[in-house]
């Protein structure tokens, strides 16, 4: 029978690979996210100042040793609000030396996988150089597992059934925004919750879904919490947070 | 280095899995996934009267010989509108003689894995025997990369930027209520276009976002066709089929 490994296939030269590694947990990469991982001449990814970074922790277990990895260490997260000119040029910025980075290793003819929490055209920073070097190298883009979908697997709670809408909403929309839109979707999977999660309680409240909705933080993680958001009291939440209401459509 | 096949791990006695195989390439289903098609005592699936089984087909590549099977094949799909009663008690009792041939295995010792196209929690038939067994047997769900995800990533088309809300929505909604949902968010997944093309287009140009519509047929599958909305000419898409809207958020 076909090795995991044969089906997962390797890295070619001087190809861009925007790898999603999957909510958390090593074993949700996919075949070929694994194969590239442990395959591309350069792991790539973004971390928070003074952090591992997120994505590199998931794929530890598939490193090996003396593996070439570059880290692109961001100037801000949320120190600026992202609205901020400041937080903008600054981030401009660094995706541009970024990009300028990648480009030097792609044209020496190196393979290098930058690493997405993920899935890397959902809301990934991966685009940010997608478009920057999309058109100049090779690319191949990954799909991973949402980081909503591991949340939804961990607290046991199918999200959609039947013809259930599904609304997608951040945690940084501002309140009345977040009711309405509540109020016009079946389902609903709250992202970057953060520090917004005292709004999005009153938002899920006014709409009348509070005794619906739960509080995934670090889903499929080391000190993964799952709870009734009714029972979150505190006003901040985790960085990894997402709040969850399931549709109740057509169950036969 | 640890073999991608230890990492993926094996199927426990008497434990039903739900495996999400992903949008259709095998590459694309996680690792963990993988090591339980492989090692699973039954492998079942759902199936389309007279067809494969789309989720079989997908991991065909992973099944070697000598397998034990279950086919559950629907007694009828979309030749009955789901919302006719003689659907509902058709697919009722399917569902109820299903969960009673799985809870058969089950009893006896054997693992099953129940094969689940994307996610199995994300509209997914095996939530329908997740209901029925959970309580009563040990079960593992197994998140994955969704169709959706699948089908953005073959279209080259990042679907969400920044604070952009996505919106999932069935094609079987109604023509109003698409133009409506389509006019309230920044991005949108329409899935199940099906025969529902041609008011799926309507909808889409109603709500002034054809220009930017890309629809997307047997994603990451062979005979995949992705072409943008507006040169879709025909009344009836194949059921595997999606429309998609990429929002346009923060672009730094």
């Amino acid at each position: 029978m076909t090795s995991l490994d044969a089906i997962a296939g390797t890295a070619a030269p001087g190809t861009l690979y925007g790898i999603g590694v999957g909510p958390g947990d090593v074993r949700y990469l996919t075949l070929r996210a694994a194969g590239l991982v442990r395959t591309v001449d350069v792991v790539a990814f973004f971390a928070k100042r003074g952090r591992q970074g997120n994505a590199r922790g998931i794929v530890t277990p598939l490193m090996g040793t003396a593996r070439q990895e570059l880290r692109l260490e961001y100037p801000v997260t949320d120190e600026i609000p992202a609205e901020h000119p400041d937080y903008q040029s600054q981030m401009i910025r660094f995706y541009r030396e970024a990009s300028a980075s990648l480009t030097a290793l792609l044209e020496s003819g190196k393979s290098v996988g930058l690493l997405a929490e993920g899935d890397p055209f959902f809301y990934g920073s991966f685009m940010h150089m997608w478009r920057r070097l999309a058109e100049t190298f090779p690319v191949e883009v990954v799909p991973g597992v949402t980081g909503m979908s591991g949340c939804w697997t961990r607290a046991n709670l199918p999200i959609t059934w039947g013809d259930d809408t599904l609304a997608v909403l951040p945690g940084t929309l501002a309140e009345d925004q977040l009711v309405e839109r509540l109020r016009n979707t079946d389902a609903a999977v709250i992202m970057k919750v953060g520090r917004h999660l005292g709004k999005v309680r009153r938002a899920v409240e006014a709409a009348g879904l509070l005794s619906r909705a739960v509080y995934v933080e670090r889903g499929t993680m080391p000190g993964e919490r799952i709870a009734p958001l009714a029972e979150c009291g505190d006003p901040a939440g985790a960085y990894f947070a997402m709040v969850l209401i399931a549709g109740r459509g057509r169950q036969l």
